[in-house]
Protein backbone atom coordinates (compact mmCIF):
# COMPACT_ATOMS: atom_id res chain seq x y z
CA UNK A 1 0.00 0.00 0.00
CA UNK A 2 0.94 3.18 -1.05
CA UNK A 3 2.90 5.25 2.48
CA UNK A 4 0.10 8.22 1.91
CA UNK A 5 -2.89 5.76 1.67
CA UNK A 6 -1.79 4.05 5.00
CA UNK A 7 -1.58 7.56 6.59
CA UNK A 8 -4.99 8.39 5.33
CA UNK A 9 -6.55 4.95 5.63
CA UNK A 10 -5.87 4.10 9.18
CA UNK A 11 -8.60 4.26 11.89
CA UNK A 12 -9.39 3.32 15.16
CA UNK A 13 -12.01 0.61 15.46
CA UNK A 14 -13.20 -0.78 18.44
CA UNK A 15 -15.77 -3.24 16.41
CA UNK A 16 -15.71 -5.40 13.83
CA UNK A 17 -12.40 -6.94 15.09
CA UNK A 18 -11.03 -10.64 14.78
CA UNK A 19 -9.14 -12.18 17.33
CA UNK A 20 -7.43 -14.76 14.84
CA UNK A 21 -3.81 -15.66 14.73
CA UNK A 22 -1.57 -12.71 13.32
CA UNK A 23 1.58 -14.34 11.43
CA UNK A 24 4.52 -14.36 13.08
CA UNK A 25 5.84 -12.82 9.83
CA UNK A 26 3.56 -9.77 10.27
CA UNK A 27 4.44 -9.27 13.66
CA UNK A 28 8.22 -8.92 12.81
CA UNK A 29 7.13 -6.36 10.14
CA UNK A 30 5.13 -4.22 12.76
CA UNK A 31 7.94 -4.67 15.45
CA UNK A 32 10.71 -4.04 12.91
CA UNK A 33 8.83 -1.00 11.39
CA UNK A 34 8.75 0.44 15.50
CA UNK A 35 12.62 -0.49 15.48
CA UNK A 36 13.58 1.46 12.51
CA UNK A 37 12.11 4.93 13.67
CA UNK A 38 14.51 7.83 15.02
CA UNK A 39 14.53 8.46 18.22
CA UNK A 40 16.37 11.46 20.44
CA UNK A 41 20.17 11.06 20.14
CA UNK A 42 18.84 7.42 18.76
CA UNK A 43 18.66 6.26 22.36
CA UNK A 44 16.13 4.13 21.43
CA UNK A 45 13.90 3.90 24.74
CA UNK A 46 11.11 1.45 23.67
CA UNK A 47 10.63 -1.91 24.77
CA UNK A 48 7.84 -3.79 23.50
CA UNK A 49 5.71 -6.78 25.08
CA UNK A 50 3.99 -8.77 22.93
CA UNK A 51 0.65 -10.75 24.45
CA UNK A 52 0.00 -13.79 22.32
CA UNK A 53 -1.54 -15.89 24.86
CA UNK A 54 -5.05 -15.68 24.74
CA UNK A 55 -6.01 -16.70 28.63
CA UNK A 56 -3.15 -13.53 28.92
CA UNK A 57 -4.83 -10.75 26.92
CA UNK A 58 -8.43 -12.11 28.43
CA UNK A 59 -6.83 -11.52 32.23
CA UNK A 60 -5.17 -8.20 30.89
CA UNK A 61 -8.48 -6.39 29.41
CA UNK A 62 -10.38 -7.58 32.42
CA UNK A 63 -8.37 -6.22 35.08
CA UNK A 64 -6.00 -3.26 33.56
CA UNK A 65 -8.22 -2.17 31.12
CA UNK A 66 -10.94 0.71 31.45
CA UNK A 67 -14.85 -0.44 30.63
CA UNK A 68 -14.99 1.25 26.98
CA UNK A 69 -11.65 -0.83 25.84
CA UNK A 70 -12.55 -4.00 26.67
CA UNK A 71 -13.18 -4.81 23.26
CA UNK A 72 -9.64 -5.25 22.87
CA UNK A 73 -10.63 -8.33 24.11
CA UNK A 74 -10.95 -9.12 20.21
CA UNK A 75 -7.69 -8.68 19.44
CA UNK A 76 -4.96 -11.03 18.50
CA UNK A 77 -2.46 -9.43 20.33
CA UNK A 78 -1.89 -6.95 22.63
CA UNK A 79 1.86 -4.54 22.52
CA UNK A 80 2.64 -3.06 25.56
CA UNK A 81 4.64 -0.04 24.42
CA UNK A 82 7.16 0.61 27.48
CA UNK A 83 9.83 2.92 28.21
CA UNK A 84 12.39 3.83 31.01
CA UNK A 85 12.47 7.46 31.24
CA UNK A 86 16.10 7.28 32.08
CA UNK A 87 16.98 5.31 28.62
CA UNK A 88 16.16 9.14 26.59
CA UNK A 89 17.35 12.22 26.84
CA UNK A 90 16.33 14.81 29.06
CA UNK A 91 17.16 18.17 27.85
CA UNK A 92 16.58 21.25 30.08
CA UNK A 93 14.55 19.44 32.35
CA UNK A 94 12.36 18.21 29.97
CA UNK A 95 11.86 14.29 29.29
CA UNK A 96 11.33 12.92 25.41
CA UNK A 97 10.47 9.38 26.28
CA UNK A 98 6.86 9.94 25.15
CA UNK A 99 8.00 11.67 22.14
CA UNK A 100 10.02 8.93 20.96
CA UNK A 101 7.05 5.76 21.75
CA UNK A 102 4.53 8.34 19.05
CA UNK A 103 7.52 8.32 16.66
CA UNK A 104 7.67 4.48 17.13
CA UNK A 105 4.27 3.58 17.60
CA UNK A 106 3.15 5.28 14.83
CA UNK A 107 5.47 3.47 12.79
CA UNK A 108 3.90 -0.19 14.09
CA UNK A 109 0.14 0.87 13.21
CA UNK A 110 1.03 2.60 9.54
CA UNK A 111 2.90 -1.02 8.92
CA UNK A 112 -0.28 -2.96 10.39
CA UNK A 113 -2.94 -0.90 8.28
CA UNK A 114 -0.81 -1.99 5.19
CA UNK A 115 -1.22 -5.70 5.65
CA UNK A 116 -4.66 -4.88 6.40
CA UNK A 117 -4.78 -5.34 10.26
CA UNK A 118 -6.75 -2.83 12.49
CA UNK A 119 -5.30 -1.03 15.07
CA UNK A 120 -5.99 0.67 18.26
CA UNK A 121 -3.51 2.77 20.45
CA UNK A 122 -4.92 2.65 24.25
CA UNK A 123 -4.57 5.22 27.30
CA UNK A 124 -7.22 3.90 29.49
CA UNK A 125 -5.75 1.16 31.36
CA UNK A 126 -4.35 1.21 34.63
CA UNK A 127 -0.67 1.70 34.09
CA UNK A 128 0.09 -0.02 37.83
CA UNK A 129 -2.29 -2.96 37.40
CA UNK A 130 -0.75 -3.99 33.83
CA UNK A 131 2.38 -3.69 34.87
CA UNK A 132 2.18 -6.13 37.59
CA UNK A 133 0.73 -8.45 35.41
CA UNK A 134 3.58 -8.60 33.13
CA UNK A 135 6.22 -8.27 35.56
CA UNK A 136 7.48 -4.54 34.36
CA UNK A 137 9.94 -2.65 36.94
CA UNK A 138 8.55 -0.31 39.07
CA UNK A 139 10.83 2.46 36.87
CA UNK A 140 9.45 1.55 33.90
CA UNK A 141 6.52 3.46 32.45
CA UNK A 142 3.61 1.59 30.42
CA UNK A 143 1.57 4.38 29.06
CA UNK A 144 -0.06 2.75 25.76
CA UNK A 145 -0.90 -0.07 24.54
CA UNK A 146 -1.89 -1.21 20.84
CA UNK A 147 -4.32 -4.06 19.77
CA UNK A 148 -3.97 -5.17 16.98
CA UNK A 149 -6.25 -6.93 15.10
CA UNK A 150 -7.39 -8.88 12.02
CA UNK A 151 -10.66 -7.57 10.47
CA UNK A 152 -14.10 -8.95 10.49
CA UNK A 153 -13.94 -8.88 6.69
CA UNK A 154 -17.82 -8.87 6.29
CA UNK A 155 -18.27 -5.15 8.74
CA UNK A 156 -14.75 -4.04 8.67
CA UNK A 157 -14.83 -1.96 5.28
CA UNK A 158 -18.02 -0.38 5.68
CA UNK A 159 -17.59 0.72 9.30
CA UNK A 160 -13.95 2.04 8.73
CA UNK A 161 -15.74 3.93 5.97
CA UNK A 162 -17.94 5.47 8.16
CA UNK A 163 -15.79 5.74 10.56
CA UNK A 164 -13.30 7.87 8.09
CA UNK A 165 -16.31 9.98 6.20
CA UNK A 166 -17.23 11.42 10.38
CA UNK A 167 -13.87 11.70 11.45
CA UNK A 168 -13.61 14.97 13.03
CA UNK A 169 -9.98 16.54 13.03
CA UNK A 170 -9.45 20.27 13.17
CA UNK A 171 -9.15 22.52 10.20
CA UNK A 172 -5.87 23.19 8.87
CA UNK A 173 -5.84 26.89 9.79
CA UNK A 174 -6.32 26.10 13.42
CA UNK A 175 -3.64 24.08 13.61
CA UNK A 176 -0.53 25.24 11.14
CA UNK A 177 0.68 28.89 10.91
CA UNK A 178 3.01 30.55 8.56
CA UNK A 179 6.12 32.32 9.95
CA UNK A 180 4.87 33.21 13.53
CA UNK A 181 2.81 31.88 16.07
CA UNK A 182 -1.31 32.44 14.58
CA UNK A 183 0.01 34.58 11.86
CA UNK A 184 -2.64 32.69 9.76
CA UNK A 185 -2.14 32.83 6.03
CA UNK B 1 6.27 4.60 -2.18
CA UNK B 2 5.16 1.36 -0.41
CA UNK B 3 4.69 2.18 3.26
CA UNK B 4 6.97 -0.48 4.32
CA UNK B 5 9.77 1.57 2.19
CA UNK B 6 8.98 4.51 3.32
CA UNK B 7 9.46 4.01 6.89
CA UNK B 8 12.62 1.70 6.43
CA UNK B 9 14.19 4.57 3.57
CA UNK B 10 14.03 7.63 6.39
CA UNK B 11 16.67 8.74 7.85
CA UNK B 12 17.93 12.04 9.81
CA UNK B 13 20.56 12.87 7.31
CA UNK B 14 22.25 16.44 8.24
CA UNK B 15 24.27 16.79 4.48
CA UNK B 16 23.50 16.61 1.24
CA UNK B 17 20.83 19.07 1.78
CA UNK B 18 19.66 21.29 -0.37
CA UNK B 19 17.44 24.45 0.42
CA UNK B 20 15.25 25.08 -2.60
CA UNK B 21 11.26 25.56 -2.39
CA UNK B 22 8.86 22.99 -1.55
CA UNK B 23 5.89 23.28 -3.53
CA UNK B 24 3.08 23.93 -1.20
CA UNK B 25 1.15 21.09 -2.31
CA UNK B 26 3.94 18.89 -0.82
CA UNK B 27 3.91 20.78 2.13
CA UNK B 28 0.09 20.73 2.31
CA UNK B 29 0.60 16.74 2.20
CA UNK B 30 3.44 16.58 4.84
CA UNK B 31 0.72 18.42 7.45
CA UNK B 32 -2.38 16.54 5.80
CA UNK B 33 -0.79 13.55 7.44
CA UNK B 34 0.29 15.00 10.67
CA UNK B 35 -3.38 16.47 10.80
CA UNK B 36 -4.57 12.78 10.52
CA UNK B 37 -2.45 11.36 13.13
CA UNK B 38 -4.42 9.49 16.08
CA UNK B 39 -4.36 11.35 19.58
CA UNK B 40 -5.42 10.26 22.71
CA UNK B 41 -9.28 11.31 22.96
CA UNK B 42 -8.61 12.74 19.33
CA UNK B 43 -7.68 16.09 21.32
CA UNK B 44 -5.60 17.03 18.63
CA UNK B 45 -3.37 19.12 20.72
CA UNK B 46 -0.74 19.84 17.76
CA UNK B 47 0.22 22.77 16.52
CA UNK B 48 2.64 23.77 13.91
CA UNK B 49 4.38 26.61 12.45
CA UNK B 50 6.03 26.66 9.18
CA UNK B 51 8.89 28.75 8.26
CA UNK B 52 9.56 29.55 4.80
CA UNK B 53 10.79 32.81 4.73
CA UNK B 54 14.63 32.37 3.90
CA UNK B 55 15.88 35.28 6.33
CA UNK B 56 13.68 34.06 9.50
CA UNK B 57 14.88 30.20 8.99
CA UNK B 58 18.67 31.82 9.03
CA UNK B 59 18.04 33.54 12.03
CA UNK B 60 15.83 30.89 13.67
CA UNK B 61 19.00 28.76 13.41
CA UNK B 62 21.66 31.04 14.13
CA UNK B 63 20.28 31.90 17.36
CA UNK B 64 18.23 28.83 18.37
CA UNK B 65 19.74 25.76 17.13
CA UNK B 66 22.58 24.04 18.89
CA UNK B 67 25.76 24.06 16.96
CA UNK B 68 25.41 20.92 15.59
CA UNK B 69 21.74 21.33 14.01
CA UNK B 70 23.34 25.08 12.22
CA UNK B 71 23.25 22.68 8.95
CA UNK B 72 19.34 22.94 8.94
CA UNK B 73 20.11 26.67 7.47
CA UNK B 74 20.18 24.40 3.93
CA UNK B 75 16.48 23.11 5.45
CA UNK B 76 13.95 24.59 2.65
CA UNK B 77 11.33 24.71 5.60
CA UNK B 78 11.52 24.44 9.10
CA UNK B 79 8.33 23.18 11.39
CA UNK B 80 8.21 23.90 14.91
CA UNK B 81 6.03 21.62 16.76
CA UNK B 82 4.01 22.77 19.26
CA UNK B 83 1.24 21.89 22.11
CA UNK B 84 -0.36 23.29 24.76
CA UNK B 85 0.00 20.42 27.62
CA UNK B 86 -3.74 21.50 28.51
CA UNK B 87 -4.76 20.82 25.32
CA UNK B 88 -4.04 17.36 25.91
CA UNK B 89 -5.61 14.11 28.04
CA UNK B 90 -3.89 14.21 31.54
CA UNK B 91 -4.07 10.85 32.82
CA UNK B 92 -3.75 9.30 36.48
CA UNK B 93 -1.40 13.14 36.89
CA UNK B 94 0.53 11.64 33.29
CA UNK B 95 0.74 13.83 30.32
CA UNK B 96 0.40 12.67 26.65
CA UNK B 97 0.84 15.75 24.42
CA UNK B 98 4.71 14.88 23.97
CA UNK B 99 3.30 10.83 22.92
CA UNK B 100 0.70 12.40 20.24
CA UNK B 101 3.40 14.64 18.97
CA UNK B 102 5.10 11.66 17.96
CA UNK B 103 2.58 10.42 16.47
CA UNK B 104 1.60 13.57 14.20
CA UNK B 105 5.30 14.01 13.15
CA UNK B 106 6.18 10.43 12.21
CA UNK B 107 3.70 10.79 9.83
CA UNK B 108 5.07 14.24 8.91
CA UNK B 109 8.47 12.81 7.95
CA UNK B 110 7.00 9.69 6.56
CA UNK B 111 5.04 11.50 3.83
CA UNK B 112 8.15 13.73 3.25
CA UNK B 113 10.55 11.09 2.82
CA UNK B 114 7.26 9.57 0.32
CA UNK B 115 7.83 12.30 -1.76
CA UNK B 116 11.46 12.16 -1.77
CA UNK B 117 12.08 14.71 0.90
CA UNK B 118 14.76 14.24 3.42
CA UNK B 119 13.62 15.34 6.95
CA UNK B 120 14.95 15.88 10.04
CA UNK B 121 13.89 16.19 13.91
CA UNK B 122 15.81 18.31 15.65
CA UNK B 123 15.58 18.50 19.97
CA UNK B 124 18.96 20.42 20.34
CA UNK B 125 17.08 23.45 20.09
CA UNK B 126 16.84 26.80 22.83
CA UNK B 127 12.97 26.63 22.92
CA UNK B 128 12.89 29.78 24.89
CA UNK B 129 14.60 31.82 22.27
CA UNK B 130 12.77 29.99 19.57
CA UNK B 131 9.32 30.91 21.01
CA UNK B 132 10.34 34.54 21.67
CA UNK B 133 11.16 34.40 18.25
CA UNK B 134 7.74 33.15 16.66
CA UNK B 135 5.57 34.86 18.78
CA UNK B 136 4.49 31.22 20.74
CA UNK B 137 2.81 31.96 23.84
CA UNK B 138 4.95 30.82 27.19
CA UNK B 139 2.22 27.71 28.35
CA UNK B 140 2.95 26.66 25.00
CA UNK B 141 5.74 23.95 24.51
CA UNK B 142 8.03 23.51 21.21
CA UNK B 143 9.97 20.37 22.26
CA UNK B 144 10.81 19.93 18.58
CA UNK B 145 11.56 21.11 15.57
CA UNK B 146 11.19 19.35 12.01
CA UNK B 147 13.66 20.15 9.23
CA UNK B 148 12.77 19.26 5.57
CA UNK B 149 14.59 19.93 3.08
CA UNK B 150 15.58 18.98 -1.27
CA UNK B 151 17.84 15.93 -1.36
CA UNK B 152 21.02 17.68 -3.16
CA UNK B 153 20.78 14.56 -5.69
CA UNK B 154 24.71 13.63 -6.86
CA UNK B 155 25.36 13.11 -3.27
CA UNK B 156 22.49 12.16 -1.16
CA UNK B 157 21.47 9.10 -2.42
CA UNK B 158 25.15 7.33 -1.34
CA UNK B 159 25.01 9.49 1.86
CA UNK B 160 21.80 7.74 2.72
CA UNK B 161 22.89 4.56 1.57
CA UNK B 162 26.05 4.17 3.66
CA UNK B 163 23.75 6.51 6.72
CA UNK B 164 21.12 3.30 6.64
CA UNK B 165 24.08 0.58 5.86
CA UNK B 166 26.00 2.06 9.53
CA UNK B 167 21.93 2.53 10.72
CA UNK B 168 22.88 1.48 14.20
CA UNK B 169 19.53 0.03 16.42
CA UNK B 170 19.77 -2.39 19.39
CA UNK B 171 18.63 -6.16 18.44
CA UNK B 172 15.10 -7.17 18.06
CA UNK B 173 15.60 -9.30 21.29
CA UNK B 174 16.90 -6.54 23.48
CA UNK B 175 13.51 -4.69 22.85
CA UNK B 176 10.55 -7.17 22.70
CA UNK B 177 9.73 -9.49 25.08
CA UNK B 178 6.55 -12.13 25.06
CA UNK B 179 3.70 -12.35 27.24
CA UNK B 180 5.94 -11.03 30.19
CA UNK B 181 8.75 -8.49 31.21
CA UNK B 182 12.15 -9.57 29.88
CA UNK B 183 11.20 -13.16 29.29
CA UNK B 184 12.54 -13.76 25.96
CA UNK B 185 11.68 -16.20 23.68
Amino acid sequence: METLEAIHKRASLKLHLSPQKIEDDKINKIIESARVAPSARNMQPWRFIIAKDRKLIENLVNNAFSEVNRVAKNASIIIAVCANPKDDIIMNGKEYYMFDLGLAVENMILAATDMGLATHIMAGIDEDELKKMLSIPKEVRCPVIVAVAHTAEESYDEAALTKLTERTRKNINEIVYIDKWKNIK
